[in-house]
């Protein structure tokens, strides 16, 4: 019989698969909360703001530490695709990587509990998530059925069982939910306490917003895709840089035949962005948003992309194309994602990309 | 500010709005179990079998029971689309009730314990669920944004925080989960234990197997859809009654804007189904919903179907031009379609229907 535990592989731990990107650290209890879970990996940390700052890490872990000019030196000209101060500059981290998979994490997000009381190691769940299949094409009620003690419901297709394999895993947050602004300003109180334990695939067709203070992905799958745009400082948008790298992700997973999926493991979010800053770097993308969803929604793109680099570029030019009409700005995230996708090579060497 | 509280509507009891629709009842503890959830409504009771067997309910119970002769009298040579021997005939309680809202239930589904211990007024559950609206046109990654505690997430469009409204509420099981004979009969120990705190929307253009054990929906928005097809007696399937209403639902809701919930309220489901039993009726339908899915999934209704009827009335013309090469039985099952719709507008006058 099929069943779903012919998918389900057991969980390696991966130290040397894979990386934990970060955006900076002001926090020191960030790393020492973390210790357990993050010393036998690698980290990345890319700082966002002024490269004379220094980012003291503590003793015991293995880590890289790129500034500014850093990026500028490895980068080259193709560095003005990365943002400055900006949360967003963390994917350098992800093109300077040489693991399969990437775990990446804000500073202000801390070990969250489940009902039980017992510290949850958000990243063994992410790395069960990505290494179990993920099922798009049809939805299964029991959520994952790769999952211990949960299957594929009756009337689920036979044929759709093996599932396709999982390029993302996007966790959440208990305490400070990932709000935008406005939603900040009317519900200043409101805390996520509801442990939903739950893993599910997000159908084919669906965008979603993809938040980046709790995603992993598998980098050889989907890499190229996960590029977080221009915003931060002399950008007239912040606080969409994971969204806007999560539906790009999306189209192209869709198209390729890889899926995303959400849900646990939960951080515990410590603290709230300021509203008011968060309102005015996100004042555009509200406007914005409303043409970009129905952008993505009909985006489609040729059978003859067939790597995710080919998609990207494709993609960058339905934006030019499409999206530079609301606003400039979109003529240089179009010539970014190029830019972008131009570094990966670079840096990566196209061979390596080839063989996914 | 909008807010997801814009939506939300308290929870009126609705004793005068709902029919709860009971495909025949073999189990007295069954009524006695839910008594304090179910005595303020009125049930419909549908007996699948030999019609001189008699159901006795518990006094305090405010019913009708229809058997077959019931069935046979009322309508006559349309009585030819409800099946017989088999709780596909539960649909006729659809038929008959004048209410705005369903509620259907198995009578092997017992009333489940949260995990604080508190018994799960099943029933409230899914009036919550159909009262607010649905969100099948983007992914909330917190769930039901209308849920007390939930919102829209940052990156949610704001034009698409109305919703749609809600045509069905699906409901899940705890310990025996609802699964296929090979499963069954693969996994004879599986027990569904994790209580998932959750409601969600299936997303537009998605399917989904849908359980008519624990099962709600506004039958005024949808009820003509709701039609469970040919099943036991005579026919070469069975167990495949609420798939085949769930997928057509599905297509439908998505071509008319309504949205379709999943998720809690759990119910205990008691004891499971023969597998060998459930494998001889499942047989040919193992086979032939590798080729319904597709169907659905490809299915388009044109614009000039506006109502449930006409939707429905489209969709057999495609099973009998369609999946007629499967099977003579879907030729047979088309023509059911349209003769349950046709019950159904003999039965609820063609003016409540166009009322919508």
């Amino acid at each position: 019989m099929a069943g779903a535990l012919v998918g389900v592989k057991p969980t390696p731990i991966l130290e040397e698969e894979l990386d934990i990107v970060i955006p900076t650290i002001r926090n020191l209890d960030f790393l020492e909360m973390w210790r357990p879970f993050f010393e036998p990996y690698h980290l990345i940390i890319v700082q966002d703001g002024d490269p004379s700052r220094t980012i003291k890490v503590p003793d015991g872990f293995d880590y890289e530490l790129y500034n500014r000019n850093d990026i500028n030196r490895i980068l080259g000209p193709k560095a003005s695709c990365i943002s400055f101060k900006d949360s967003a500059c963390r994917c350098f981290g992800y093109l300077v990587s040489k693991k399969k998979y990437i775990f990446t994490i804000d500073d202000d997000c801390f070990v969250a509990k489940d009902p039980s009381g017992k510290e949850i190691n958000a990243l063994e769940q992410h790395i069960k998530n990505l290494l179990n299949p993920s099922t798009p094409l049809f939805f299964n009620t029991l959520y994952d059925p790769y999952r211990e003690g949960a299957d594929f419901v009756r009337g689920y297709p036979f044929s759709l069982r093996e599932g396709v394999p999982t390029a993302v895993s996007h966790g959440l947050w208990l305490n400070i939910p990932d709000y935008d602004a406005p939603t900040q300003l009317a519900k200043p109180l409101e805390r996520n306490t509801r442990f939903v334990d739950a893993v599910l695939t997000i159908p084919k067709g669906t965008l979603f917003p993809m938040c980046g203070m709790n995603l992993a992905f598998n980098r050889e799958l989907i890499g190229p895709a996960m590029y977080f745009g221009l915003m931060g400082d002399g950008q007239p948008i912040g606080r969409y840089d994971d969204m806007w790298a999560g539906w790009c992700m999306k189209v192209i997973c869709d198209h390729l035949g890889y899926g995303v999926k959400t849900g646990l493991p939960y951080i515990w979010h410590s603290k709230a962005s300021n509203p008011f800053v968060n309102l005015k770097k996100e004042y555009n993308g509200i406007f914005w948003q409303e043409e970009l969803i129905p952008f993505f929604q009909s985006a489609v793109l040729t059978k003859e992309c067939t790597t995710v680099q080919q998609c990207y570029i494709e993609l960058s030019k339905q934006v030019k194309a499409k999206l530079g009409k609301i606003d400039p700005y979109f003529l240089k995230l179009a010539d970014a994602m190029v830019t972008w996708v131009e570094a990966w090579d670079e840096l990566n060497g196209k061979v390596v990309v080839d063989q996914q």
